[in-house]
């Protein structure tokens, strides 16, 4: 049985756009996958970005005079408050798009913007890994690092809406790696599932050792190397990709730890591909922070892997939706 | 004129603590400072926190029962809940203080409770550095680094009060320092007044040229140097000196640049004794934060140095009196 007051929540992706519509429970009711073909142009998106809240909504039975409020999330720079994309890397060309204003206006709904970390971070801690915690952050290991953090009512966007840039947290510099926006030293150099890949080969040019990863690599072409076959290699016992595993432990452990004795959360949550790795992978990251963070956040802090997969995008947009939705009710009481 | 109502804050310190009143502006009304002598005991010690709650209001013109609420702050491991200091540090023998509950009966006033960095975080953010922004992260640079975070209404506290604990952020893997929390690679390794010294006599150590810190340490004995006698060599042109005030600089921008890509709040505040070196530090901070920084973060976060000095923390202890007041008034409203 669902419960009304009824919410769309729309992920916006690189090559996917994905929306759903949701209950007060946080129960998904439907969802819907489209292109966003970003090359052909932001005004295209911005109408399959309300297009695919229509089918949403559609696909729950619901007319939209039914939905209370929409959300939409989006990767990359942004302006939060003004609801606008700035320039978002992974949606070439598009750039300053005011998606918050468009939505709004074409679908006479009230709409809420977030950036696309924050918004899984708010799904997860709604109806996710973290349901019923005073607070959380969250991790997402892709190509990149993202982060979100939830402080009860609170999603830390920050005054310039560059909160929660987790994987820019900067753990090394001695011998900092470069990372993919720029700058030296993140975390998302050490850990992201591309930085995995980046690491093996680097590894491979210096190991005399045998490993079912260079045949791979002959194979298939150093490029084509992934993060999962990294750690496909080590269940299957390759000690150099055991030893690659257990290093990115220890770099998400430290990643963990900063957030930690920063926020201080309930839970840690990871997200994203690296978590088909499973129990045995997380086991080693809390050991790690059981070693580096201090005794009593080390021992009552949750580290938990995401539960809502890739609805986690749209789930958090339909909870920016409820919560501006309740907050404006509130406000007219 | 002073604006009611009234509260008195009180930061209980390792060898003192001060108490002052404080108006509802957040004006100073007086200030008192007694020994704190954790080493008679804590029953002494509790006592003697309401004396110096005593003496404030009395040193103001006010009788107690003119004061609204009264908030006192302490060092150390803490259970802020529960209003109890744990093991502190700097506190021996005392452990397991019930100081909330002690002085809340003893003067029958309510009593908020808050880490002596969280407490100086909301003094400059109520009416010293940030006054007037939504958000801000400030960092203590004494014999540790401590940290505070407020957004807005919000001070961090953390779920099990070790919140912005920001002198604990790792920021070295490779070849990381011991810190004094038996950990390593954290930012007070590096950054601390203690560390500045530290790292200073391990430069001596490998240093071939002149410096005037080689005759300092001669005349004084190594144990005696201090982080000023180091940005007081760097002044009159002494090039180790200068290297390691800048080395410092680059350490405390590497901890203000995690800060602002974790909270991403308006402004970043350092207090603490070595602000004495002035606008030229502080440039040296800013310029390698530019540097590190997303740019957008980077362009606006305001980068200060404290204003309230050592009452940062009686007034922030009074901030968190006043909060505690106005929500027990909203929620009997």
């Amino acid at each position: 049985m669902s419960q009304p007051p009824y919410y769309v929540g729309l992920d916006v992706g690189g090559s996917t756009m994905k929306a759903g519509a949701v209950d007060d429970a946080g129960h998904r009711l439907s969802s819907v996958s489209l292109p966003t073909e970003a090359e052909r142009g932001q005004d295209l998106g911005l109408r399959r970005m309300c297009e695919a809240i229509r089918r949403a909504a559609a696909e729950a039975g619901l007319a939209m005079s039914q939905v209370a409020a929409v959300g939409v999330a989006t990767p990359g720079t942004m302006d939060i408050p003004a609801g606008v994309m700035l320039d978002p890397f992974n949606l070439k060309p598009w750039q300053n798009v005011p998606v918050r204003a468009f939505v709004q206006r074409e679908l006479a709904l009230p709409t809420a913007f977030q950036n696309d970390a924050n918004a899984a971070a708010h799904g997860e801690f709604w109806v996710g890994a973290s349901r019923g915690a005073h607070s959380m952050v969250l991790f997402t290991l892709g190509t990149g690092i993202g982060g979100g953090i939830v402080l009860g009512e609170l999603v830390v966007e920050g005054e310039h809406s560059h909160g929660a840039e987790l994987g820019h947290m900067k753990i090394e510099m001695t011998n900092p790696r470069r990372c993919g926006c720029g700058g030296y030293g993140c975390l998302e150099a050490y850990a992201s599932a591309t930085a995995v890949a980046h690491r093996t080969l680097e590894a491979l040019a210096g190991y005399s050792g045998t490993s079912a990863l260079r045949a791979l690599v002959e194979q298939k072409g150093a490029e084509a190397l992934t993060c999962r076959d990294v750690f496909t290699a080590a269940e299957a016992g390759d000690a150099l990709a055991e030893r690659l595993v257990e290093e990115t432990a220890y770099y998400l452990a430290v990643g963990a730890t900063n957030a930690m004795h920063v926020i201080d959360p309930d839970v840690v949550v990871f997200a994203g591909g690296m978590i088909a790795a499973g129990e045995p992978f997380l086991e080693r990251i809390r050991g790690h922070v059981g070693r580096l963070a201090f005794p009593v956040p080390a021992a009552r802090t949750h580290i938990r892997y995401a539960q809502l997969g890739t609805d986690a995008g749209f789930i958090g947009a339909a909870a920016c939706a409820r919560q501006l939705h309740r907050r404006t009710c509130q406000g007219t009481a």
